[in-house]
């Protein structure tokens, strides 16, 4: 690739993305276990076959129809009211962020976040040449409230980016830290918008609220939100955030035109009319996030308190070599967070069962051994 | 929005499009009039319904059996010899031009096009950062292998863009002077990329060859296609190019994991495998290209030359009244193109029909009269 002229900053870089592999157990990048049930395929088929009819038309490029529907499926899932205008949806919530970050990003601006997190926010920030800075989680992963208000005085940010839950820890913020950042941001002269990325936000426990809550009172707040998750439609690539109308106006304005095919949108219709059905698992996978938080610990890992599909279970002195065994045992799990911890997906209940018989097998062996858990530095 | 801090460079901007507007008669964004054949609709339906039942899974991030497909057909349509490693894929041709601008534009890089060009290159520059400078096309749309020397010479871009048949002349650029374009740019010390945009190359009239021929001897050669408009498929978003395999895996480094969705990719394949039911009409529609370039020139207004499926015609002292005229009467063109100008997509015949009566109704009255073609700069 020598005489081409790839851009400095890209050479050497790797494709993004976990390794996909063929085994028989797959926890490694978070997918819902359940496939989307055979009422919705048909109605899926049936929208599209009436979509591909007329497919040599452009798609609709404002699309506001499904922001509509999915201005109504937020209205149900968490109470927020939405007019279509404030909703705006891409090619999965990669690619809403990446609007974000091409609106209010950009070089000489920073975008800040709180690691350990979503390992895609630095890849958004090279996409759009927004210097990346992050921050730290205290150690059992919650965001404390005056480091924030430093790191926003110090960085002066033009964008913060908050997942809650967060990925790969599980760990939801509370209205209250959102608020803090908020709050400190408004102390910056260029102003700053923050996005709260809810994308695993349906597996939330009960009590726990959503930032859609606090979208009324302010203009530069957004949340984002995924059907790959809870709906089942990781393949679909369908993301969506709320926020206010001048956010996703702006949005608006870098967007490429026609970015959303009619099939997409008539899929993702198609599933939002479906919503109850498509998750009415969403419960079975909580109570199973749970248990296996539960039978974790049980088994003497430390194990992060989680709101989402996926726990963080560690510390292991040598992380790769327990990934390794595992995927001997034909169980793909994720490499992924701070050194020592290894990520798990909530699958079925039987992949789970091989899951942990699995890791009993590889933890026994001498390379699997526990590190000191009660001391050290992440 | 004053309170967002939006990009200082997109204050003020309004989202890119033609206005979708419904009128009877639509002919402004060279759509094909044909809809897709009801075998291909049902086929589609299939192989969506297959597709669904696994969408809770990410789809194939590599999609080498679209890419393979993607091959096969340009084997078929113009005998280039392709490994599914040299062709590249995204939603639209917008998105692979993205690409493209991500991994060898950005700050401080110029792009390099010859205006009048299609009007999204200068966006794709402005969301990757790309300085963007346009060099001239002559009086006759052709473009002067000289000019091309003195323009690369002088931007010392790192990609140049050359859409052929050109968007909106409809000119198409002779091989000889692609291979001029890359003389050029293999003096310059960082090196260049060179695509030949041929959206329309399946309209190109007989003997008119194409770029691909130039790709075994140029490993910074890009030829990018669509499936938008010859293959009747606007609406599903595939846009798609050749190239070598150091140029596509620099694409694979800046795309957004997952970008294709699964429905997306069965869609195109489900096309591919229809391609010669899908581009049974191409000819008769170069056929009514002709045709109305001749019936334009009868009515003694100035044509453009076209290899597209779509025509430029004028001159008008007031184009906008023209246009306006044509919206009334149920046509809907596009104003495009240097002042004076009008750009009319090839439909049915039905509404060929339409619109040239509708254009002989509005150039009867005072304001539509042409201006005088014989002098004049455009």
């Amino acid at each position: 690739m020598a005489d081409l002229p790839l851009r400095d900053d890209l050479r050497g870089e790797e494709p993004y993305g976990a390794p996909q592999l063929s085994v028989p157990v797959v926890l490694n990048v978070n997918e819902n276990p359940y496939a989307v049930p055979q009422v919705v395929v048909d109605d899926v088929a049936r929208a599209v076959a009436r979509a591909a009819a007329g497919l040599n038309r452009y798609p609709d490029r404002e699309f506001l129809d499904l922001r509509a529907d999915l201005a109504a499926f937020l209205r149900t899932e968490s109470g927020a009211e939405l007019a279509p205008e404030q909703v705006w949806a891409a090619n999965g919530s990669n690619e809403v962020m990446l609007h974000v970050l091409q609106a209010f990003g950009g070089p000489g601006r920073t975008a800040l976040s709180f690691a350990p997190t979503y390992s895609m926010y630095p890849e958004y920030a090279r996409d759009t040449l927004t210097r990346w800075v992050a921050g730290r989680r205290a150690e059992d992963f919650t965001l404390d409230a005056a480091h924030v208000r430093e790191q926003v005085a110090r960085h002066r940010p033009s964008v913060v980016l908050l997942a809650s839950p967060n990925n790969p820890t599980g760990t939801a913020l509370p209205l209250a830290t959102v608020e803090a950042v908020l709050d400190a941001v408004r102390e910056l002269p260029g102003g700053a918008v923050v996005v709260v990325d809810e994308a695993y936000g349906e597996f939330r426990r009960a009590g726990v609220p959503s930032a859609l809550e606090l979208l009324p009172h302010h203009g530069n707040l957004a949340v984002s939100r995924t059907m790959s998750k809870a709906f089942s439609l990781a393949g679909a690539r369908v993301g969506y955030l709320a926020a206010s109308r001048a956010f996703v106006d702006a949005l608006r304005v870098v967007r490429l035109p026609y970015h959303l095919s009619a099939v997409t949108q008539a899929v993702a219709r198609t599933a939002l009319a479906h919503s109850q059905l498509l998750l009415a698992r969403v419960d079975e996978l909580r109570a199973r996030r749970d248990e296996t938080v539960d039978v974790l610990r049980r088994k003497r890992f430390e194990v992060a308190e989680s709101d989402a599909n996926f726990v963080l279970f560690g510390r292991f002195a040598d992380r790769h070599a327990v990934w390794r065994g595992l995927l001997e045992r034909g169980v793909l799990i994720r490499e992924t967070g701070p050194d020592g911890w290894l990520r798990v997906s909530v699958g079925t209940a039987a992949e789970m069962t091989t899951f942990q018989e699995a890791l009993d097998e590889v933890t026994g062996r001498p390379e699997g051994r526990l590190a000191d858990s009660t001391g050290g530095q992440r």
